[in-house]
């Protein structure tokens, strides 16, 4: 029998995150733009007293119960931030929803989730008025605004005004002590094949994942330096890389873009707020990147952009680091895995050459502590971490799913209860992770897997090409042969000769591609990935040239 | 009815670190100076290996259960380390052992732990042979050396040989899925009064608390920086500050010097081992200091140091940082709470002046995102935290503890479930911390609180005087008045007057000690912190010069 610890039973909640930084970091800025375009100002003192009041309307005007699900189909604003805090630690369910679904998507979600409520944004409003209709479970909507912007009219059959709550709530609110394991966020996956499912985070998982990342906060920074985070990424997409509780768990600044993307406006808030650490997908820097060459502005105080969801081609990751001094550090994570691996350069790395440190972050992070790693073949046979051998990952971690909401899909782990990524990688004796592929996107060749990620990568560093995309047409004698598929720059031609020249040497022979084809537009989902399942079904026909 | 998160049930567990640091960063270096003063080096992966073997002998030879304790009564050496994993990992308890103690200390704390066996190397061997025969529960003695380095004969009843354990012990090991709530390690308190209590540490309660620290490692680090830390606190304290654990969590290098604590064996470890943070108490860098004005070495890759125990001395602060470039970080941890506050100077305080920063580095840390604070009155009545109302510290934190091994002194929270730390503390509204006094010691004159300690940081500062005291003494008309007594240095005389004077007009007026008086020697404990209580017994019919 063993012995028990004899220490404090205190459970890990998200609502400690903000009532720290209230306390101790009262005076520390929060900058967020607004749906309408302005900056709003305060801070985690400020922030609090309205948090506390979203608690006491949440559960009183509203009336939720602990595990009830509160929908917010927003962008990322400071009522955002404070939903965040205000519905969890009240024990209710955040379920962050992406407005870029579509509207069947979005139906479906909300209706699986059973959200009671649904709080939207002046942007998002439109989308709910549309789906309103066939949503089952939806008692009242929220709009997150002042009274002086709640729309003249609406169709939605109740909707109410979040500073109106605000202003009639309770000031005070007392926290209850949750159970670390009870849910404190739902974010469904957008699945390229079948209904997308529901992740449902605990309170545990969201604070041990953003301990995690307190490494990352003072890298670079001298002790006592004032750090300014400012998520790119969207906030209903995996809690943003969990900036907003990583900000208050600090007491660092915090900016918030809202839904203004534009590169100026991206800028002005990155070094006009004075920001050192940013995240988002590689798309955003290769807008800003474009911008800041043709204005000739420059960063003074920006350090790193933590970078995810696709790869980060090798020029743009150069010439940030070059020439604006900023690191693009890349991590895999997942709706499923809150993260995956470190974007932290192993430890001794800052020794090597320029061209060496880029060679190791164009992998897709490093093993971290709590996370175990795993890779096996298609029989289920481990595979070595020799950073040779590719094979399907497998992961286990306290911050990643083992179930699905409602059981759909059936479970997320395999029967030794290890996560089944669906990517294919290869992991190096030192822990240097590279996806090279999603499962399902392989393509087989003569028994050998050729990665499409990896083609990719190489032909999107054509001057001539935007997006590239490799998949697996069939083939009598190999099974599966690459196809590559682009689409091209405006004002830019390319043909297919070309393009099959330029990968030419850069790639094995037997990975090159049989053809190649330019086309229009390639088919995007609601996360601005490539659906490579319709692009297959577009293509399935294809005759390879030496078919013919 | 709340809703449960759908996240992976994986424990935080002990073994999982050194499982990790021995997959991916086996080659990564570890540097120990044995008890014979040659330097051991190896790596996490050879560790590993050997950590294994350890876990095999200490449930199979040994036959060790879960929640049995292992006793330690040893120096950071390696095979000190490696009982950290090796003990802790199979559910049996590592009970660590400070061979400073007094032996009735020993003999009691060894019995009430019950520990089955006893680890002991070549400098707490004797210690063992002189208390074995009044342990009750040690079936076994294990000496941590090789062969060649047993003694010869010894009145112990059952010696056995470490290396013999390891090299008959089953190489692979199995390690078991532990509740993160049992107990890993067992430490007793030093108490200054009444019996040791044991703090049960539990796997959840160290690796939260590592955690915790993992911003430490990156600081003033570029990103693949290599860090090496060395713990110059002892393991069987704390867990030295949970260095062992933090180093292979992070990949960084570890060094551990052993029992040579001369100032030129510290520093060709410092220096030579290249170390970057270190930790230890004050008096660790006086004495390096000295070493080092003297022979007018440098550091040149030593950063910082985190500093505990005790408070440091202004000039000692000043002078690292100024001519050697280390940070002395002061923190506030106890037995009973692994981390108390934070060694991190708050954000935004690098822009501050080196005075104002060193000001700010006097206090004794910073509140830290996992700990809550509450300041009361005698009464129990909560103080404002703002920076000047004084009052009994009491905490809350997972790594804090709630009771003592066998409910020894009762427990150790009051009754809202918040731990009395047994400090007088001030906390400003930033969160910095300031112990002024242990509660016991605290000198009460007309009602109010005058604090012993910030009357003797001062009058450290006197050149002629090596410890200083201040203790109450009973007073008709005050209650109590402060009595100053102090150690001079060898060579140097000193006379109350003198140093009364040296204390005027830096203290208030009514604190000012109503009389000095210059022995040959403070009543010290086994960790080195002045006995209070004897010393307040030896002057307890001191009649002060009023009063004469």
């Amino acid at each position: 029998m063993s012995l028990q610890g004899l220490m404090m039973d205190v459970p890990l909640t998200i609502s400690s995150i903000i009532r720290h930084a209230a306390k101790y970091h009262a005076d520390t800025e929060i900058v967020a733009r607004t749906i309408e375009g302005d900056l709003f100002r305060y801070d985690y003192g400020r922030a609090y007293a309205r948090i506390q009041r979203l608690a006491s309307a949440i559960t009183g005007q509203l009336g939720a119960r602990p595990g009830d699900r509160v929908g917010s189909l927003a962008w990322n604003t400071h009522r955002q931030f404070e939903m965040f805090y205000g519905v969890s630690g009240t024990g209710a369910v955040l379920h962050t929803i992406n407005p870029r679904l579509f509207p069947d998507q979005l139906v479906y979600i909300i209706n699986h989730a059973e959200d009671r409520f649904l709080f939207v944004d002046a942007l998002t409003l439109p989308l709910a008025e549309q789906i309103a209709p066939r949503l089952g479970t939806v008692e009242a909507f929220v709009m997150m605004s002042d009274r002086a912007h709640m729309p003249a009219s609406t169709t939605l059959p109740r909707l109410l005004c979040y500073e109106d709550l605000l202003d009639a709530a309770e000031p005070a609110y007392d926290w209850p002590v949750l159970d670390e394991r009870s849910a404190s966020t739902i974010c469904y996956t957008s699945g390229t094949t079948g209904n997308p499912k529901g992740v449902v985070y605990s309170h545990r998982s969201a604070v041990l994942v953003t301990m995690m990342y307190l490494g990352f906060v003072t890298m670079k920074a001298d002790n006592g330096a004032r750090q300014t985070l400012m998520p790119m990424a969207p906030m209903f997409h995996g809690n943003a890389w969990q900036f907003p509780y990583l900000a208050p768990m600090t007491g660092s600044r915090l900016v918030l873009p809202g839904r203004n993307y534009e590169p100026d406006k991206l800028y002005e808030l990155l070094e006009g707020e004075k920001v050192t650490l940013t995240c988002g997908v590689p798309t955003f820097w290769l807008i800003i990147l474009d911008w800041l060459k043709r204005t000739g502005n420059r960063f003074t105080t920006l350090r790193a952009s933590l970078s995810s969801g696709s790869s980060v081609p090798r020029s743009l990751m150069e010439t940030m680091e070059r020439d604006y001094g900023v690191q693009i550090m890349q991590a895999w994570g997942m709706t499923e895995v809150l993260a995956g691996s470190s974007p932290m350069a192993p430890p001794g790395s800052a020794e090597l050459s320029f061209e060496q440190r880029i060679d190791a972050r164009m992998k897709s992070g490093n093993a971290v502590w709590g996370v175990e790693y795993r890779l096996v073949d298609d029989a289920g046979h481990e595979l070595p971490q020799d950073g040779k051998s590719y094979g399907h990952l497998r992961i286990r971690a306290p911050w990643a799913a083992s179930a699905y909401f409602k059981n759909e899909g059936g479970s997320a782990v395999d029967g030794q209860g290890w996560m089944q990524t669906g990517d294919i990688a290869s992991i190096s004796p030192a822990g240097q992770i590279l996806l090279t592929d999603r499962s399902k996107d392989v393509i087989k060749s003569g028994g050998e897997w050729i990665s499409s990620i990896e083609i990719e990568n190489i032909a999107i560093g054509h001057p001539a090409v935007m997006q590239a995309a490799v998949i697996g047409v069939s083939h009598p004698k190999w099974q599966e042969r690459p196809l590559l598929v682009v689409v091209a720059r405006d004002g830019h031609q390319v043909s297919p000769e070309e393009l099959l020249a330029f990968l030419k040497g850069k790639i094995a022979d037997w990975w090159m591609p049989d053809d190649a084809v330019v086309i229009d537009a390639l088919p995007m989902t609601g996360t601005g990935k490539v659906h490579k399942l319709t692009l297959r079904e577009r293509f399935k026909d294809y005759v390879l040239p030496g078919l013919r």
